[in-house]
Formats: C-alpha cells, structure tokens, sequence
C-alpha cells in the first residue's frame, strides 16, 4: 500500500489506529484452548471485530517466533487474513549487514520465499545504511525505522548527545534515513512516551508517517501525540496492543476489543477533525 | 557452555574458529537439490567436516527465516547435530522492549518453546538496557552485544562522536554494557575490518570474549585481529562463513570446507603460542 492509498484510507475511516497483534499464546481466552490454531482463531475474530476502526496490523514478530515452526504458519494465516485495504507491519525490528539484510527483507516482502507479503517491516538502525538500503529495493514497501522507542532504555543511547552536543542520536537517524528514501518508503518508530519530542521530529520529519507505539498499556497520551503529530495525510500511526487484544480475558473478548478499539476511533476522529 | 569451558576448548582445540553457518539455498551444491531437507544436509556435512577445527557454530536466522517455517526446521536439526562441546550462536541480531525481548530470548534460549537451546544470540544495543537484559535472566546463556560493525554502515551511527567528543557511540555501547552483565555472560561484536579498534576495544572490555566476524569475504585480516584481541583465556571467537562454506560448489565442498577450516585452525594455532 503507497503513501496516497494509506492517506486515504485514514481519511475514510477517520482513524490512524494501528493494532498490535501482539498474540501471546499464553494469554489467550480459556475457550479458545483446544481449537487447532489458538493464535490464528484468536487474531481472526480480533481482526474481524476491528477492522472497521483500524487502518492497520502489526504482529510483533518475537510473538510468533517463540512458537517455533507452526507460529510462523500462524503469522502466515494471520497476515493472509487481514483485510487488502489494510497497511501490515511486520514488527520485527531486522537490520544486519548488506546480504543478510537482503534475506530478512526477502523472508519478509517475497511471498514466494516464506509465504509473507507485508507491507512494511520495522528496522533497527545501529548498522547504519546499507543495513537498510536492502529493504528499500522492493518498490511499494516500506522501512520503518526505529528513532526513539517507548521503552526506558531508548534513554542509555537514543539520546546520547552527538555532533559537538548540537543534538541527540535519534535526530541523527532521523536526518542520515532521510538521505536514503523519501517519506513515501520511509516512516520512523516513535513511541507515544516520547511526546514531548514529537514537535521536534515533526520538524526534521515533515512528510514522514511516525508509528507510535506506547498508548495505553505503556502510559503514553494519545491526545499529545495527535496534536504534535498529525499532517494534511494523517502521518501517523498510533499503535494499541495490549489494551485492545486483552480487553476481556473471556467468550467476550472480540465484543471488548472492539468497543476498545471503536472507542479509540472516536477520539482520533474528533483531533482528525 | 559457561566461560571456563569456552577457554578450555580453545586450548586444547588451539582454534577460536567460530563457522557461520549462512547456508544460502540458492548456492547449495546442485547434487543436494533432491533431498529432503538439502539446507540440513548441507550443513550436517559442514559441521562433520569442520568440528575438529571449530569451537563454535553460528547460524546467521536470516537465512534460515528467508525459508519460512521449513527453515526453522532446517534450523532446529543443525543446532541438534552440532556437537555438545562446540558453543552455540543465534546470530539474530534481535531486540525490542522488555516484555518482547523476553519472548526471543525464550525463542532462542527455552528449548519447550521454540526447540530452540542455544548457548548465545546476538543482540542490537540501540533500544537500551530493558532490551537486553531479559536475555541475561537465563542462567548460563550469553548476550553478544553488536558494537562495531564490519560493515560500511557502521560509520553511520557507531562512529559518531558522544559524550562532547571524547569517545565514539560504540564505545559508550561497550561501557554502558559492562553494567548489565560481566564478562561470564556478555561478548561485543567487533567486525574484522576494525582491527585498528580492536586495541582500544581490549582496554574498555578487557575479559570479554570479542565475535569477530568480516575475515576472509569481507576482507580483514586474522593476524591483526588476533595480535589485538586475544586474552589469556582466548578472548577471540573469529567468524568465517563464505570462504568456508563455498569453498568449493561441487561434490567435495564439504572436503574443501575442511581444508579451509584446518588451514585457519593452524593459522590460530600459531598465535595461541
């Protein structure tokens, strides 16, 4: 999906909400126990409660990995099930030298190499360009780059200051990525903990979309972040997970998820406005 | 495998050989098109071929990912077959917030999740410490923290200037590190191709073992790493992947694997002295 369609999208559905498809088989509804793919019966009916409020999916990677082969079949399903107007992000946060990086977009962008076909991938960038770069030669998809994460330790070097104390590393990234595609193939990961410097990256990111992980479980305001934010396209996607996957641990859970999910529509619907 | 064991193979192989196992299915020997699992058959060859003169063995998940979940079976199996007295490396490259990072580490680590029971990942630092540290709750395994790079793009971010210009991003990555976890549970990764660094790299982590890759291929060069960075416990785990693995594309690859194994082997044997 191309920066006009995504732009598109958010305005139709009057939503830049993304949902994590954080599944961790561990926590899944009693119920669901002894179907034969747990994970996939729970991402499909979360999918189906959500999609009219939710103009992208982001399964977390490490969910599926940590189960071994049949995750990566569940992944597979659940990537195929989503529906086509969609954006999909495989949160997977790859990066390694030129050739490697090459086989991580393959698996990733190729349906024919592991039968997946994401739009997006999200990419560490300690390694520096031709880390990235890989990911980059497949037309019509996207990096999203990691900036400045939600977590505490975004702070040990993330924020070191560089450059004769002029600015902090994740202004750095964000300026050298830029060198290397333009806003309609590159988005940066800035955690809704980080508000007070999304103003900032706005300034040194005019066009770039921003995913924004961090609202709800992880404390960050949506409020905050649509204000310092949003662009004419929308330039954003803010991420929920946990708050809308485990809105109801029982029979219920697709119903909850998707009064959380609405509920969040509502507000992006009103800072869209 | 814990520090001491590590050390006592590296003297009595007199060899810090680490083989990458980068198996590429698109460079397999045509003769092995046919079998079943041609990337595990391969690298059972490889490995039998290679373990008198290796002490360690590090798949690099990219290739094994790029396969979908056929891959991970491919993985599962080697690590299964590679000897008990050979140290293990998931070369991932992997990190995300905590509770995430958790999950990988169970993927790579909890051998009931995954399959998976390596001795040691490799981890991307630019997330910070809650990303590392859910590696380390695991008694006995390793975190190999990427440092300095053997790739161009490790000019980009690790090489900048912090900290009011006294010392270099990587540098602080390896001081900030030794906070987390000693030398008994923590490597850097410092590529080949940055032997210049590798002297200064030994006064900020003086007993930490040092993953070496970027000899042979990429060009740098195994007497200058070792001249700087072995220790009186070995101190050294060098990488070669391609000059091993594709030393030969025909029947004898694996013979010739072997040859190129013994000939590093001697060549570690005389600085071992």
């Amino acid at each position: 999906m191309n920066y006009q369609a995504l732009s598109a999208q958010i305005r139709q559905k009057k939503s830049y909400l993304c949902v994590g498809l954080d599944t961790d088989s561990q926590k899944l509804p009693a119920h669901l126990a002894n179907v034969p793919d747990p994970v996939f019966e729970f991402n499909k009916a979360i999918i189906d409660a959500t999609a009219p409020y939710a103009v992208a999916y982001k399964p977390n990677i490490a969910f599926y990995e940590a189960q071994g082969p049949r995750g990566w079949e569940s992944l597979q399903k659940t990537l195929d099930y989503i529906p086509t107007d969609c954006f999909t992000i495989a949160d997977a946060k790859r990066g390694d030298i030129g050739n490697t990086s090459g086989l991580y977009a393959r698996a990733f962008f190729d349906p024919s190499a592991a039968g997946l076909d994401f739009d997006a991938i999200t990419v560490a960038p300690y390694m520096g360009h031709d880390s990235v770069l890989p990911f980059l030669e497949y037309p019509g998809k996207w990096v999203i780059l990691l900036a400045l994460t939600s977590n505490p330790g975004s702070a040990d070097f993330q924020r070191q200051q560089v450059d004769n104390e002029t600015q902090e590393l994740f202004e750095t990234v964000i300026q050298k990525a830029q060198t290397w595609a333009n806003h309609e193939q590159l988005m940066f990961v800035v955690g809704a903990t980080q508000s007070d410097q999304i103003a900032r990256i706005r300034e040194l990111a005019p066009d770039n979309f921003l995913l924004i992980p961090g609202v709800g479980a992880q404390g960050g305001s949506l409020a905050d972040v649509s204000k310092n934010g949003l662009t004419k396209d929308g330039g954003l996607l803010v991420n929920a997970s946990r708050s809308i996957l485990y809105a109801s641990s029982g029979t219920d859970f697709a119903e909850a998820a998707a009064a959380e999910a609405k509920a969040i529509q509502a507000e992006m619907a009103t800072y869209l406005n």
